[in-house]
């Protein structure tokens, strides 16, 4: 059977998979600094015999597109990489993409070892982006490979995409939908813990302004506190939370509490003890349901804040304002019969002997971009540990990676057709 | 009457007065930097007799005062003025104490003039310190300027303090108490509108830490929000304020709607508008009632806080903790039937035609130390607006300033005694 050389294959070569996730991860990609991992993409591609697109996304293209977001409008030294397998025609092309900026590593101390060692101890590799998302691309650049050293001939074309900026907003991707990359479908190898994704929600960043009247603290009664009107806001808030949760019934949100939370993630306001504050800012991410506009949301959030005055008056004169600002990313929705949705649970049931988790994620990936912009259905599915993503002693289980990396080779093939050359003997549709 | 003189002297000096006034206002003398304004008083005191005292705090011995607070340790270049006015002996000796430290001008452009400008309109006189409280300082000055100019002698001494530091805990007058002045009684003419304050509210810094557990906003169910768990504390807190308030039975707080408020002034938590925020930090200020002592009114704050766990058990584990920083000013509290509280209400109505407002004061000055650390009992009487102190635009009402300075001038004689040696035709007795 393929599928058993595709096991063999992968298991011959851990090794190697190790190494080049560990090499990976010593390279601290933050934002701006992803040129030297994008070397050894390129290099890794081009061993494979791939064709390899180099750029540096333009900024100023980019910046007039409606759903550009980045701190930054230059990216001189941030290439992205495109690795292209022609298939030999006929078939369904795929794009397996994947990004390969990392968030910063935060507080040192909070790390057991550097963040940056590639340590591997009982069977995981520790270091930031080990799981978001490097280990996933592992797994795509070995199955790729695995396909070459097999032999095995494609008929669809099967895109490798090493991006930019996707901790940022995904201008990296924005970038390669613009320059022409499209395909049939599309997987992302995003922490999933190997749960499959074919929808995942939206989000954007807000910003209230709450106001208060300053007063000196002894005399706090002449003032009106900003901190307690911001409890109102938050309140109401959560108003607007469980109001948008109860419309969602989608089964693939059955078992998660808030499929669409409004996180408040930050709060400051007042700069004096013994003053009345007379500003708070409140920043905080809006979940957007997979099949919700962007536009739909905001809308509701910025008429919903408009009612605080039928809550407290004081609001009627000091309205808090909701301002959208910084990262935003696009939701995503494909049908869960979608031919893909089939052909990779299947080789989940095949690999791991075990039924798939099918859910909605609860982030926004890429994949919002590739499935509404890109009009190439995305599903996210990958090997890394969701809970340890963006964290101190970030790793990943290596054993995943590589079932994630046979899993994605059997899908290539199944997905995109096996040419007529076959070079092993087992035929697939044997399986 | 030799109230008539003085106020016809007062009245001659106006000029000279509010001139003197501009002089001190047009120098920035904020923390570190009191060292000019203090020139010129100093200048002043020896101008009309007076011995004068002139000295660098020493840092070292106010850090071992268990009543030291400031968040510098060196004085150099930050000097305290006390000026002596001798008395033929036999009378009550009095402090008069001022600060010359102002509180920073804040945002400039919030001012309709340059934030030291001194400029007189419509008999008012605008810039940071005028009414906090250099204004209170030439009041003062003038009174006893008129008293010299007289040639009236007295028998108990006039000790005028200029002292550094008040803004900032009371450093200043900490060192002239450690220095070893002390008198029969002190005056400190902070900008009460011309109210007297027998008792002052003391006041303490505290900083609350709230802790939560950090998440992902789109999984916001997994973690614990330290915003929102901030709220319960606030709440809790305003419990507290109402249980102590509900205690305060002074008649002199009858007019307050919170004599000891319990004032949050900064909220600050969170640094990622899509993470979960596993910390918010409060800062605020508690007020202590005149006769309450810090360390019971700590006490009661630290124990409330431990009574979170019963409403919300998630603080069992993550307990609030209350830490005392920065700032604390000692309460102070008069007997309202104290002789100089008769004297100076026997002026006010000489001079105002009117009854005196006495109530308790909503702030903290430097007469708690006086009163309870110097064994000189403080009344806090002035002409200073004190709703714009500290903020932009800050004024003073000349005319108050004159009048205060009659009232004082008035309240000395009675307080330390006319000698025999009177050099004006009229007695005071007869009026």
């Amino acid at each position: 059977m393929l599928s058993k050389h595709v096991h063999q294959w992968i298991q011959l070569h851990r090794e190697e998979g190790t190494r080049l996730l560990q090499s990976m991860v010593r390279i601290p990609s933050t934002q701006g600094n992803e040129q030297e991992v994008q070397v050894l993409i390129a290099d890794k591609l081009r061993g494979m015999g791939l064709d390899v697109d180099w750029w540096e996304p333009d900024g100023e293209v980019l910046e007039a597109h409606p759903f550009f977001y980045s701190p930054r409008s230059r990216f001189a030294g941030s290439p992205n990489v495109v690795g292209v397998m022609k298939g030999s025609g006929g078939g369904r092309s795929i794009i397996l993409n994947g990004h390969m900026d990392v968030v910063p590593e935060g507080t040192r101390e909070q790390w057991r070892d550097d963040p940056y060692s590639g340590k591997v101890e009982n069977g995981k590799l520790f270091g930031r982006g080990a799981t978001d998302m490097k280990g996933g691309v592992v797994s795509s650049l070995l199955a790729v490979e695995a396909i070459r050293g097999l032999g095995i001939k494609l008929k669809g074309d099967v895109i490798v995409q090493s991006v930019i900026e996707e901790e940022s907003g995904g201008a990296g991707t924005l970038a390669t939908i613009l320059k022409g990359y499209k395909a049939d479908a599309a997987l992302i190898p995003e922490p999933t813990n190997l749960r499959i994704f074919p929808k995942q929600q939206g989000s954007m960043w807000f910003r209230i302004e709450v106001t208060g009247r300053s007063a000196h603290g002894g005399t706090r009664y002449e003032g009106v506190s900003a901190i307690e009107k911001s409890m109102a806001v938050v309140q109401h808030i959560r108003e607007l939370e469980e109001l948008r949760n109860a419309r969602v019934v989608d089964p693939l949100y059955a078992h998660n509490p808030i499929p669409i939370p409004i996180n408040i993630g930050v709060i400051q306001g007042g700069n004096w003890p013994s003053s009345v504050p007379d500003t708070v800012k409140l920043e905080g991410r809006m979940g957007v349901a997979p099949e919700e506009k962007l536009e739909e949301a905001k809308e509701e959030m910025i008429r919903w804040m408009e009612r605080l005055a039928e809550k407290d008056p004081w609001f009627e004169e000091h309205p808090a304002a909701v301002e959208w600002f910084g990262a935003r990313w696009v939701p995503g929705s494909v049908d869960p019969e979608h031919a893909l949705m089939g052909i990779l649970g299947q080789q989940y049931r095949e690999v791991r002997r075990e039924e798939p988790v099918i859910e909605a994620s609860p982030w926004g990936t890429d994949g919002g971009l590739l499935t509404l912009l890109g009009e190439t259905p995305c599903i996210v599915f990958g090997p890394g540990l969701t809970h340890v993503a963006h964290y101190p002693n970030e790793h990943i289980v290596l054993d995943h990676m590589f079932e994630a990396a046979e899993m994605i080779a059997l899908t290539l093939i199944h997905w995109c057709g096996l040419d007529g050359t076959e070079v092993l003997n087992d035929e697939p549709a044997s399986e």
